[in-house]
């Protein structure tokens, strides 16, 4: 078990971690970004992005390939298979981070582990979603290359009904499909959904779950089943997108830095300070955050820009909080 | 003077702006960018950039460009040469916008003037940064630009005593200009300068100014005179950052949205309303923001998303704070 000292530690390698790591290796700053698995975090499960700005079009994968070349041409350096296990401050000020095989000692460190989307876990599902075929779990990122198209929605909270009316501006036709018989969405939304569903674009299915997304290169179908009377359904369709909520990756962290009641990163909005001294959370494991690439990216900057208030007088850390 | 109506009305057509502007363009909202001059802001003025996360080194122009294309493409407009003279919420909930040839009727706006550096006003200083010729006003962002290179810095706040010592990383040799016999910085901070110039990188020429910037292609050296000696000397150096503040584009804001003692657009930094219902803020203009290229479109993001809780329910605009 090596000792390693540095000026950063980043922990997580997605968009939110590179730019920190960017931004902190390029202030001649000894840079280290952990990951668990393979740098790009969940763009890389993103076959098509047109809505980050300067660039028009491009894969996930080859956007964190970009970040990958841009971080590491500034020094700093990406580790993959180092599960962060556990982090602590020291007397001394430094932040320990224990991974399995290592020690980390750095004077700052910025948490960005992502999260997750809540996947449904049917066949196909993973398929089509990795090959850009037709699943996908934001409607603000991939609803317009859905025009004209027929989808299938999953859920029943506020995103999902949400989610479902935006779809609707754009595709042919949406049915919602929801496992319960009523939605736990706010009812000023539920209300305008139902408002919505008298045009004729969304439809509702209640009781009912998606068991299977059927497909060859892209979706063309859902299975449907309806959970009270077993009924099975076949559902032709051109996508399938899954709103069953998020789960930031922070189980590592419970009991190390506050998080809220959803296991999102308690933080301070303007500097994204936790309530450890030292350590900083970026990206869309922290709570109220807009949970797109390009405030990820933001808050990689500002946790990279202001710590150099905290390596400058650590009393900062409790500023005007 | 013509009245039109857009759903979102955005003012600026910088960074944050046009980001901004992508995203409710593509959520299909029909949105009118505003600028005074041409798209791209502050940035048209940066000739390399090489910190922007996932684009390895662009242009300014370029950059500002591609955005154009970009937001035009989801059918966003973009009306030049449109200053905005007033700003009112009306009764009906909707936000009127007063050029000085129409009359923008929104549901929602989002401002985003942005800040200039301000400048020292001496000969050369406009053309080596257009140039990008060896005038800058962002350590972060050039130092990296001037590695084993001479410099002259001017100013004598936190940030120029900040940035002087952030350039001495890069640099062969800074020469930091301050205009009096002491440092408005604080205390701890120009205690830690004057150790720094025992290292014989950083030396400070107090009571002196800079008085012009020569060179030919590329910055070649600075006259700097003695405020009260009226000596004065050529100083040879490769380039020459001016760290003298910055001026929030808000001037026509005042009385219309608060602003701080400093003209920044005050809002809460979660979701960046200001304290006018309906009018978001994105990007430098701000208080508290990281004034990066990144976090100025993260900004337009986070007004982007945030909105539709706004449109949802007007309520939600005092909620939480």
């Amino acid at each position: 078990m090596a000792e390693i000292k540095a000026d950063v530690v980043v922990v997580g390698a997605g968009p939110a971690g590179m730019t920190a790591g960017l931004y902190a290796a390029r202030e001649r700053h000894k840079t280290i970004i952990l990951d668990k698995y393979m740098p790009g975090g969940q763009i890389n499960l993103t076959s098509r992005i047109e809505n980050y700005p300067g660039i028009k079009q491009i894969s996930g994968a080859d956007l964190a390939m970009t970040l990958y070349e841009q971080v590491t041409s500034f020094g700093a350096e990406v580790k993959n298979g180092a599960e962060v296990l556990d982090l602590k401050h020291r007397d001394d000020g430094l932040v320990e981070v224990h991974t399995d095989d290592d020690v980390y000692l750095a004077r700052v460190v910025v948490l960005c582990p992502g999260s997750d989307y809540r996947k449904l876990g049917v066949p196909g599902e993973d398929e089509f979603r990795a090959s850009g075929g037709g699943v996908s779990y934001c409607g603000t990122c991939d609803a317009p290359f859905f025009r004209d198209k027929v989808v299938v929605a999953v859920g029943g909270g506020n995103v999902a009904v949400e989610e479902a009316m935006h779809l609707a501006k754009f595709c042919k036709k949406v049915t919602l499909v929801h496992r319960r018989d009523e939605f736990r969405a706010e009812k000023v939304l539920v209300e305008e959904l139902l408002e919505e569903t008298k045009k004729g674009v969304i439809e509702v299915r209640y009781d009912s779950i998606v068991t299977s997304i059927n497909g060859n290169e892209r979706v063309t179908g859902a299975t449907l089943e309806n959970v009270k009377t077993k009924a099975q359904e076949e559902l032709p369709c051109d996508g399938v997108f899954i709103f069953v909520g998020m789960d930031p990756n922070t189980a590592f962290l419970k009991g190390l830095v506050d998080l809220d009641e959803n296991g999102f990163v308690k933080c301070d909005p303007v500097y994204l300070r936790t309530s450890v001294p030292g350590v900083f959370v970026a990206g869309d494991c922290r709570a109220n955050v807009a949970m797109q690439l390009a405030t990820a990216m933001g808050d990689g900057v500002t946790c990279a820009v202001f710590m150099k208030e905290y390596l400058r007088n650590p009393d900062w850390w409790n500023k005007g909080r």
